[in-house]
């Protein structure tokens, strides 16, 4: 079995509403050292294969087809060996 | 200056509905393969510090009360040093 574990984050240009968001709310909680937030996502994907150039290219798709938006996003991953 | 990399996840036991949603597509699109797909927040902070000390113990506060629900949610984060 195999696991991708994948992130998808918000391209370095695009503003995250959310991060700025939580970064505001940690200011007035009195943590003013923290500078920015960014805020993004993680996937595990599991695979009941042990082929790692397959898993690895049809994680590269589900990537690029349906996890993550090209204008606004990138992504990297990497695959684990699981018992 | 620090970085927190936090990882906000779903505990084992909690349904992660959008992951269900995403492993039906996948099984949709024909990737058959896939057995589970999960979906968590990673979480990028910035610190204006180089106090490590400090700045574990304000990751550990601010993943308690404000990034994570304690009720289904675990949290883990690493330090990292930038330039």
């Amino acid at each position: 079995m195999l696991k991708a574990k994948i992130f998808v984050q918000l391209k370095a240009s695009v503003l995250d509403p959310q991060g700025k968001a939580v970064s505001n709310s940690l200011h007035s909680l009195g943590y003013t050292a923290v500078s920015e937030t960014r805020i993004s996502k993680y996937i595990e994907i599991s695979f009941e294969s042990d082929d790692r150039a397959t898993v690895m290219q049809q994680t590269e798709e589900i990537c690029k087809n349906l996890l993550a938006n090209p204008n606004t996003e990138t992504y990297h991953f990497e695959l684990e060996q699981q018992n």
